[in-house]
């Protein structure tokens, strides 16, 4: 086996115009957060107690079981080595010890913990928080159902409140009201908080969280009136267990009720919570993981591209010249430096959202909520379209590596069938959009009315005009592709309310004209999205972190994705003459001149998102290069080929040939 | 269980404009064709022997073995049923047994056998066809490359003639010359077709096919040399034992060179083919099949998404009232009506492209082979476009189905696992786009030079005039849609060949010229692709197997397809004002009436795609509607549901728990 770097990968790593580590330290807040970053990485890549055979290679017991045993050694040694700053654990746990895979103790710390410690009240905490952070317990959130997803409202298990004996009730009164999709929730958790619609006296209020224990602490047997299992296999997450859950007449004490904001005094009395907005903190947090946790995993589908295709060389481009790398190829430059631009993009857009959702979080819990519409609107315009963009990126990565992207060899499916749901937890993509839609035109019709608007939207008070004709621009200057966008959303904007009136107009209700608009609603929110997402990569192009080589690597690439959007979406440009057909045809060739420019500088680019191999979990994006070697090694140690003759054969082919033979 | 139709699907049925089965008529070929496929799709879904539990519940290995057990049932049975025609082979075998899975005789019967046939002299046919066909051996063809795919001439593996011995003598002289990926090699096969460089007297006489023995026909066991095995998981075709090979001094006889056309004789005489042109015809029969099958997976996939958009309610468009059935939403027919007009637009596609095929061969067997170039210009492009669209839509099914799509129980991922690699093998898409391309810039230039040019190129003689400002146009009317098609692929053609000509000029060589305007090259190719994909579909309209209903509701298909393509890519209509804004915008409003008078017919227009439950194999997409109880069914089947308490919670869970309790 080779040991030296693939002479190809060296190359490119000696032709970059600039130091890699300058851009890690960027993207991972300076040099120190970047050294312990990769302490904790190889802990977790190098302890012998994590290494198994390779999840591909084992049937769905098999990875759920190998999830199990590695989460249950993560919680010892993460106490041991005392790791508990979340940036640290991402590092340790999350891409070290699990490559970003699900286990079956996910939704424990990041649903079930968070919800005791935001909606117990103190007794509560003291009862119930301490178990469960020790694991004395394992939890889940319980709050689909086979029925309702997004819609919260629509959720149909109760809790029926019996003053008689300070009980509620909890039942499952349909098939669809059967709690569906909770992760670790089919074997693993002998506790939840459950989401279910709250009675009391036969009047409904509305869904509410409840603490309730669901498997014996003896025997791990469901306990009495609760029917809990595994919802099958999925396209990815095969070592989480996902669940389901039906309740027949289950009894649990009143004190189950988390009661920080709602309460329900003993003789029935409901007590409303102080704001019912409160609970969207969590929901933005969420949300700006999501961005983040997008542009992660295409930074990881990116890095294995680009390497393999330095890597790869094929067919003749000249006669009897050597065969090229595939990446001098310009049609996967073009399927591949767009997406590297994106996966950059999105981490910047990611960075600035959790700044921004700390700093209204300061300002909510000093009072003012003011700041949560527009919040919500950004968050779910951004968790919406960058999970878009991984899904299309991630595929358009594997099927730019040919054939071998097709193997799980390459690592590609485990990353795209893993983070491809995305698109539809945690809010479906479509129905945000819209909700970013309604803010939007909310704060157009504000504007003509001369109110002011907030920061993020204010550019909505006046649409930049169109130029007059003739007029040149540079479109390569990013100050106007800024102002491009800016306008292309504002007038998409203006539009979706236009038809909106339109619809009115016609005789349509409210509701039926925002249906009838919908298509132009998620239209114009993409445009606002984008235009954040652009206008913010401009803006970090000026981090003092950079020296002067990696800015000017970092400002092509973000002209390359402004651009490249422009093009890709030249008609929404193209349609009130805002840019003209000559104006298209510059930014094309401008793409093609920054992609040549860009090209040296590829595999130091995705290098500097600081993947180690173990991480990656790829043959083809390995950082050595030695691709072909590691195919065969990996192909050999698969389960098939244990035995050199399948069993299968004697069992069923060779009595099949054999009479076949005899028969001729 | 249920034994009704849901409601809500029923009301769609009897609520439709047309009947399903006219239309079901036409894409089958008549009633006739329908009947048989139907009693043949039956006959498998309905034999015990091919009972077995779902695939996505078993391990790979557990796959592999059932493929195989039901391949060899399905040869003796089809023997004993006398089904020979290929159609009826489709729907027996293909989709009836197999639910469109690939298992371990796939190359066996598409690629082995008529390689033996079409290539093999007939004393070569009388020694091995007989034995290939009663399945005394099973055969791949073994070409695919670790190093190479898509570039046949870049293949390794040799076969070096020894003029002493009258023998070849196969070596894999390098690691990236190891097979990889011929399906059926790793574990099944005994026998290959293999693709080798031949060499005599130390001359290259490029790729040429031999039959090679490579497993021992007593015990199984690889022959003396012979190095093979599988080549490990993928995302999909786990039923199929992809395999690698590799061979070090091994010997075959001459007489196993397939001689039809090439021959070699003992003395090492090298005697040429007539035609290098030849061999064409297998790859544009495969590609035209790529078509067909992109077609009908899509068509699947569509069909699951719109008949669980009729089951799934969710949400509150209007308050109070029922939560609608999401197909309501217009963002939702947004996403899948332009996806089922696809569908549709390539079984047309396919059909056309299928009786092209045949009457250029019954062309080129009269000697004139001049068609070859258009028919392989033809076929490159629509199987690269067909592809590339099925991927996108399939996946814009999944995620309109929301988290359930996700699951394995939509049937939907395994759909999308099992036939995406269309895009990359067989030709990866964009070589082929470039391929297409190439046809176009010679055509071009032969028209430039006053040339007649064959049929499907002669738009590229004039490019349509952009009419005069102000001039009306009704978008609507497909014959101003075709034109605009039409326009928009001999402009971006023109503009195309312009680039290339100003690279030129600018001191690039030809082979620089052609990259660096490559991007371009396949905007051309894909938009010469989607003209023809847009006149053929409303080319069928007026088949006289449909009726004035079926024939309306197709016309209004066929002007979603292309009135989508049109916003889709509206900068290209727009850039050189061709269409102006204006036209655009009434495109807009034309496909928002357009999906609101179709989606009366949505279920019926997938109805007729006629695929009957177990072919579908999905919980949501089932005919009667009755989803969510077999949702729940199917999760209770489910491996990790055999038990109520996993035996992980023994090894792991238990004693941890108890730990961690003893500790508070």
């Amino acid at each position: 086996m080779a040991a030296k770097m693939n002479p190809d990968l060296k190359k490119e790593r000696e032709g970059a115009s600039f130091d890699p580590e300058k851009i890690t330290n960027l993207l991972y807040g300076g040099p120190d957060r970047v050294t312990s970053k990769r302490e904790l990485e190889s802990l977790a890549l190098n302890d012998p107690d994590f290494q198994h055979e390779d999840l591909n290679f084992m049937s769905r017991e098999q990875q759920y079981e190998t999830q199990l045993k590695k989460s249950i050694l993560v919680v010892q040694k993460q106490k041991e080595l005392g790791i508990v700053d979340q940036m640290d654990l991402h590092s340790y746990s999350y891409n070290g010890v699990f490559q970003s895979m699900s286990g079956p103790f996910g939704l424990h710390t990041s649903m079930f913990l968070p919800t005791l410690r935001g909606q117990g009240t103190d007794e509560q905490k003291a009862k119930w928080l301490k178990m469960a952070e020790e694991y004395a317990i394992i939890g889940t959130y319980a709050q689909t159902e086979m029925g309702h997803g997004t819609f919260l409202r629509g959720l149909e298990t109760t809790s029926t409140y019996d003053p008689q004996t300070q009980e509620f009730i909890l039942n499952t009164p349909t098939l669809t009201g059967t709690k569906w999709w909770p992760g670790c929730l089919g074997k693993t958790s002998n506790y939840c908080v459950l989401m279910a619609q709250l009675y009391i006296h036969g009047k409904s209020y509305g869904p509410h969280p409840f603490m309730v224990q669901i498997r014996s602490l003896q025997d791990h047997k469901p306990l009495p009136g609760v029917t809990v299992g595994d919802i099958g296999p999925k396209f990815g997450y095969q070592g989480n267990d996902n669940g389901f859950l039906r309740f027949d007449n289950v009894r649990i004490p009143r004190d189950n009720m988390l009661m920080k904001y709602s309460r329900v005094e003993p003789d029935g009395t409901y007590v409303k919570p102080p704001s019912s907005k409160l609970a969207y903190g969590t929901m933005v947090r969420v949300r700006s993981m999501i961005v983040g946790e997008a542009s992660e995993s295409l930074s990881k589908a990116v890095t294995i591209a680009i390497r393999y295709s330095c890597v790869r060389r094929q067919s003749e481009m000249k006669p009897g010249h050597p065969e090229p790398q595939v990446l001098d190829y310009v049609t996967q430059q073009y399927k591949l430096f767009p997406f590297l631009a994106a996966a950059y993009a999105f981490v910047f857009a990611s960075r600035t959202m959790i700044f921004v959702y700390f700093q209204s979080m300061a300002k909510i819990s000093s009072g003012d909520i003011t700041v949560l519409p527009e919040l919500h609107a950004l968050s779910s315009g951004l968790k919406s379209l960058s999970s878009w963009v991984m899904n299309a990126g991630i595929e358009e990565c594997r099927m730019a590596c040919g054939g071998h992207g097709y193997s799980h060899a390459s690592g590609i499916p485990s990353i795209y069938m893993e983070h491809t749901p995305a698109a539809t937890y945690e809010g479906e993509n479509t129905v945000l959009m819209l909700q970013t839609a309604r803010y939007l035109m909310k704060s157009y019709n504000q504007s003509m009315q001369g109110e002011k608007l907030a920061d993020s939207v204010a550019y909505l008070s006046g649409v930049q005009p169109v130029p007059a004709a003739g007029r040149t621009r540079n479109v390569l200057d990013l100050g106007v592709l800024i102002e491009a966008y800016q306008h292309r959303a504002a007038r998409l904007v203006h539009e979706a309310a236009l038809q909106l009136r339109n619809e009115r107009q016609a005789g349509k209700d409210q509701p039926d004209a925002w249906n009838a608009a919908s298509v132009d609603l998620v239209k114009a929110a993409k445009a606002h999205s984008q235009y954040f997402v652009v206008k913010n990569f401009a803006g970090r192009l000026t981090d003092p972190a950079l020296d002067s080589a990696a800015q000017a690597v970092l400002t092509r690439l973000c002209q390359l994705y402004a651009l490249h959007g422009v093009v890709d979406n030249s008609g929404d440009f193209l349609e009130d003459d805002y840019l003209t057909g000559t104006d298209i045809r510059q930014a094309r060739r401008h793409i093609n001149a920054l992609m040549a420019k860009l090209r040296p500088d590829a595999v130091a680019l995705v290098d500097a998102f600081d993947f180690p191999d173990g991480i990656l979990n790829s043959v083809l994006g390995r950082y050595d290069g030695n691709v072909y070697e590691h195919l065969l090694e990996w192909a050999k140690a698969s389960p098939l080929n244990k035995t050199d003759v399948h069993e299968s054969y004697h069992k069923y082919l060779k009595p099949f040939l054999e009479a076949n033979r005899a028969k001729l």
